[in-house]
């Protein structure tokens, strides 16, 4: 037997062969995410049922030295699963048990493959909610090894704010559970942290216990329109600088509004929109929605209205959630190519505005959609990615925003993680000793180098 | 020259000569906290005056191999400042400049040796606040490496919540900022999370930018009775469960309350009690405290008033603040050896209730208070250090007390971090591979066991 059948006969024995796969299109599925990064296939998948399951795997990679690439929903937008080096993937899409809800804890344990949709409806019965939302229906295990946040960070945090535990299977294959499940430690190194964001390159992620919030009494939403782009933002950081505890603040610009408006039900205008959602008691969200409404006046904004049932304001967020596929779809046959850079609030508008210039002048197209709330916004770039001018002209642009971000004292990327598309800005962002100390942490968890190499830190 | 005074002269070259002491009194100060822990001195302390001659100092100590420990406001009480094998305390006080203040980014830059009462004042002329408080008037280098909380963490999160960057001298003496100041970041590993809370161990924290919070429109404060302490407990429990937004929720038992009625001005019932904070605007605050009377009342209290007098708020959570003195003078010469669990809410009646029965078994005078909305709670023993007796049954209480809390799937230390008390207990708390992992990070950021040696991992 060749070393690629002994390897795939190891894991047979530990998964069963059911679960265990070569076959082209899985190959492909596996080598690529969302974004516009090109394919790079594993050269095995495997579909684990159990933490148990997964450190064997690891073992037999492990003392083979074959890499490994944790896999989840595959809606990851930086090329983060992408096999580079072959290897194997582990799609931890079996290991969707929700292990325990304990709303009097306000917390919960489960598997890494359990999406969040699938989260979102075993909570509901309980009266509790898990915050974080992407967008995508990605797994909550990628969801933490990629540090993603979401609409709703603004008022409840980012994974990072909402993970009390994980349980992690090293590089070489033990199982170590980082934290307790009390509501604060200060019982040694904060490893849970250490492994949030980490993509898979410190080790894979297999089961969470999360924090949960109880429903919230009341919710209003409202869409509303600006003059311009700028107004929108400058409405959206005064909220912020005001101490308003919006539930959700995201911006769309015009033409984003035009992509929404060919897909969704809802009768919205073409122009440069925030869309707001408030959670609280019935008297705080009028409260707040009134507060609001100075605000947004006093930036040029009329005519909307909010909603408080149920089934619009889905209607409202589901929209916004469309916006990625929807924005691709305005050019047939062309791909997405998402920036993510995050700012201070107080430079959102000038970060805005001057990329909205530079996109202008670059001729790419690029609708802007934004976690304005937290200085966060993307770029949809779309293009063809048969027309080498268009790739390089994106290209440009994209560098130039994370060049004009990190001067503004931000990050390349709020929340995608950095995958292979900004792993050369890392160097860009951090100092030469930030960036060493990086790398001397991932040689201390994975010195033979195998958890899903060139990923963060370049192989 | 010996060795020391060859060090010695190294770091006057570095400091200036006025900036470096070995006198006794500065040595005995610097060798120990405000805890039971015994003293162990430094053999030097030296107080450097920016970042870069922090640098420059362990980069001394380090060509030397002498230990090096961080020294901040000498608050701690786990014994986490002592210098266990001698070496050189880096005492930060000096470095006490807060850089920049910018309420339009709810963000501030400070040195490490700015203290929170210092950092208050400055912030209340631009109408913002930091809302971490652990009642010492602690630093915020200290703060941050200790992972401190305290009373408002319940709201507004600990200082993991709370730290948005760190630059931090490593133990080799390099300078390194751990991240941007943008609100979000997934620009690879979690550098400011792995120093929060290590306690000196893995570097020097010599600045910190950190979150702050625009003031809140109107607060209220009540000292609440109840006729028993699960009584208090269940009705802080029930209100962390429906989600009501608590600034702070204390528990202090009616021992603990009698403490406070020997010091504070304020007329004080000798029972146990829940102190409440309500931040918000007006009606809501008004509306919290409604819903809070409901709860209050179905746990049998009664007699409370809310105070909205901003004198008389402070006056309140001065006389919680003082607590753990007020406790200790109860008994003069006798010392405080304050214990530090956290279980999950669901569990601290429990935990609390069998920690009393307990500690009266066991003949201990321990009063109680606890940050119960996080489930955290502290036994404040007061123990004759020169009795035998009394220190075997104060640790035996302890002992058994943390092995409650991790039964109860809670941590031995909350807040306090491990310093030197905790460190045997965190084994029991965590797998062994979680330990490897911890010992492999330590050993990747401090090659060479220099940095507060004996703390949070045994030597």
């Amino acid at each position: 037997m060749d070393e690629a059948g002994e390897l795939r006969a190891a894991i047979e024995a530990i998964v069963g062969a059911e679960h265990v796969t070569t076959a082209e299109s899985e190959l492909e599925r596996h080598g690529h995410d969302e974004s516009w990064h090109e394919t790079a296939r594993p050269d095995l998948v495997v579909f684990p049922g159990s933490t148990e399951e997964v450190a064997a795997v690891v073992r037999a990679c492990h003392a083979r030295r074959v890499p490994m690439i944790p896999f989840g929903a595959g809606s990851s937008l930086e090329g983060n699963v992408a096999a580079l080096t072959g290897g194997v993937s582990i799609d931890l899409t079996r290991m969707n048990r929700i292990l325990s809800v304990r709303p009097e804890d306000l917390d919960a344990t489960i598997e890494a493959g359990v999406t969040r949709r699938q989260l979102e409806e075993r909570l509901r019965e309980d009266g509790v909610f898990f915050s974080v939302d992407p967008g995508a229906d990605a797994t909550l295990g990628g969801m933490a090894a990629t540090g993603a946040s979401g609409t709703t960070a603004v008022r409840y945090g980012t994974m990072r704010e909402n993970v009390l535990s994980l349980t992690v299977v090293t590089a070489d294959g033990e199982i170590m559970r980082t934290r307790s499940r009390a509501r604060k430690s200060s019982a040694g190194y904060d490893l849970t942290h250490l492994l949030i964001g980490s993509e898979g390159t410190l080790g894979v992620i297999t089961e969470l216990t999360v924090k949960l919030h109880p429903l919230p009494e009341a919710t209003a939403s409202a869409i509303v329109n600006f003059p311009t782009v700028r107004d929108a933002v400058e409405a959206a950081t005064e909220t912020i600088q005001m101490g308003l505890p919006v539930a959700r603040v995201e911006l769309a610009d015009e033409v984003t509004m035009h992509a929404i408006a060919q897909r969704s039900e809802l009768p919205v205008a073409e122009r440069p929109t925030l869309f707001f959602d408030l959670h609280g008691s019935e008297s705080g969200v009028q409260e707040h929605a009134a507060a609001l409404a100075d605000i947004v006046a006093a930036h040029g904004a009329e005519g909307y209205e909010w909603s408080t049932d149920p089934a619009e304001c889905r209607r409202i967020w589901h929209a916004r959630h469309q916006v990625y596929e929807a924005t691709v779809a305005l050019r047939p046959g062309c791909r997405g190519m998402p920036t993510d850079v995050c700012v201070p609030v107080s430079r959102l508008a000038d970060c805005i505005e001057e990329s909205r210039a530079d996109l202008t002048a670059s001729g790419v197209f690029a609708p802007i959609v934004g976690h304005v709330g937290d200085g966060n916004f993307h770029l949809t770039i779309v293009v063809d990615p048969n027309s080498d001018e268009e790739v390089a002209a994106a290209r440009g642009l994209s560098e130039r925003l994370v060049k004009r971000a990190i001067e503004m004292e931000g990050t390349c990327t709020g929340e995608h993680g950095v995958g292979i598309g900004k792993v050369k800005y890392l160097a860009l962002e951090h100092d030469p000793e930030t960036m060493a100390m990086m790398r001397r942490i991932k040689d201390a968890m994975d010195p033979l180098g195998l958890m899903n190499p060139g990923k963060v830190l370049s192989a």
